[in-house]
């Protein structure tokens, strides 16, 4: 176990958009920009910075075309959001964003209740959608949730997650991010669905997406690590959760990740007192204490021990 | 990774006093009394209940001899409490115990600011009270604090924490607990301090004692697990830190341990649904949300899931 831990990793940023999806009290916008500029100062050059589906199913979020004007993406960072249909990419074009990331379920019935979608009707919509965005000269991500178990039907095949991954791949999506949706993953189920999803597509072409419902996001990150993952998600702070998964809360603390990384001498590129400062910066947006554990530590405790 | 998972793994449950120990608010006996109950209710069989450490340096656990005439110990459930020194024992002896644990740290100067005394002090102390001790009938456990670092010297030197160990062990000091006391551990540390102590003693006669500070702990265990530890420090809820170490808070929480090992197949002889409500009742004990993940998620969670 990690005999050749690899030189560098890659870290998406998905607070401003998984993390705040389901935040109850609505978030102002500038309190978003002030999150996202707060992200970029910590080196993080990958971020989801918003979602363009319906404010019917996500109110959070219901201010992507006003977010993105105040944005500037400085040279090297991408900023995405997410699209659910043509129309969210209608809009992801008239805000000139150059990614965007599709999303769908590895079970049948969170698909259907998450996106109101058959898996096999997703399929076809992203079709679409993923061609028009890669014509506009786009790049577009995807995720595949609930692939470590499904809040309504428990287990989940793996042969599902496999097959929806291998589609999204020839449609063109450059990485699909395999979710622990309601953070039900152990280390050795994560062994298990790495081993399986390596043997079938490059590493590059995967990333991990954890939740820490159960405490274990760090611990199948660093199984996913020896496993060859090199593409983890993160939210600063731990901010997060799914909003249609009962029981689903907190994603992996970017900082968290960091600090272990970076102690193990696996670049990111990131700088973790920037982070730190990231995670008070989103404390300060909810307006309540995170579960992440570095940014409540604090940079000078890192220091003196 | 993961390769030879062992059938079963044991828990030495610290909530009571190295959780405890750090709270700010007077806690009532009887509060104690009830999160002890619910912990052995979880099927815990190895507690530690309270602290014969002097109530100056912790008031918290200043009514041990008050505490320890209201618990009976289930046939198969053993109590222990720190003890510093004779005074200590003869205190621990008075009240029935047949385990204590003695204390001190790898590094020179959290030793001084923790224990009022020089490792080659706190050595001698204890070769007279584990001696006095053995000669009673009890069994006496071990706590090496500050093996992975320290808060005022920064990196140990893992020489130090050898010799002590060794030397406990000497003295006939059952097992050995490892502790990460302020949580600053990374995976790859782990492995490394991991290996060089399961190569100069068993694996039965060393435990780890790992805090969750930078949300390593169980990513930290995981390794621990697969190098061969079979013994595991927790605290439920996560309840717990050091009050003199700048920085500590969260010891590993039993019920997030757990999950993983069972999830893995890994037996602990712990009822998950028993230990989710003794982290409830710890919670109600200290008046305030704790940082263990599995007790928040709970349990029906983890049945539709």
């Amino acid at each position: 176990m990690l005999d050749a831990l690899p030189d560098r990793v890659s870290v998406y940023e998905v607070s401003p958009r998984d993390g705040l999806q389901n935040e109850a009290a609505p978030i102002a916008t500038a309190a978003k920009v002030r999150l996202i500029e707060a992200l970029v100062r910590a080196g993080l050059t990958r971020i989801e910075v918003t979602s363009f589906v319906s404010p019917r199913w996500i109110p959070q979020l219901a201010d992507a075309d006003e977010l993105l004007p105040l944005l500037s993406a400085p040279p090297g960072v991408t900023f995405s959001a997410l699209c659910p249909n043509a129309r969210g990419l209608e809009r992801a074009r008239a805000s000139g964003l150059e990614e965007i990331a599709v999303f769908m379920s590895a079970s049948e019935t969170h698909n259907q209740k998450n996106t109101n979608k058959s898996t096999e009707a997703s399929l076809r919509t992203f079709r679409e959608v993923v061609s028009s965005a890669l014509e506009g000269g786009m790049r577009v991500r995807a995720y595949v949730s609930t692939v470590w178990g499904c809040p309504y039907e428990g287990a989940v095949d793996p042969a599902r997650a496999l097959s929806i991954t291998e589609q999204l791949l020839e449609m063109g999506c450059y990485q699909v991010s395999l979710g622990d949706t309601i953070g039900v993953g152990t280390p050795l189920q994560t062994r298990t669905l790495g081993k399986l999803f390596l043997s079938e597509f490059p590493q590059e072409k995967l990333a991990l997406h954890l939740h820490d419902t159960r405490g274990t996001a760090l611990a199948n990150a660093l199984v996913g690590l020896d496993l060859g993952f090199r593409h983890f998600d993160a939210s600063v702070a731990g901010l997060g959760g799914c909003p249609y998964a009962p029981g689903a809360a907190g994603n992996l603390a970017t900082e968290d990740l960091v600090y272990m990384l970076s102690g193990m001498g696996v670049e990111t590129g990131l700088d973790l007192e920037r982070l730190v400062e990231a995670g008070q910066v989103a404390e300060a947006v909810v307006g309540r204490r995170l579960p992440g554990k570095v940014h409540q530590a604090g940079v000078s405790s890192l220091r003196s021990a």
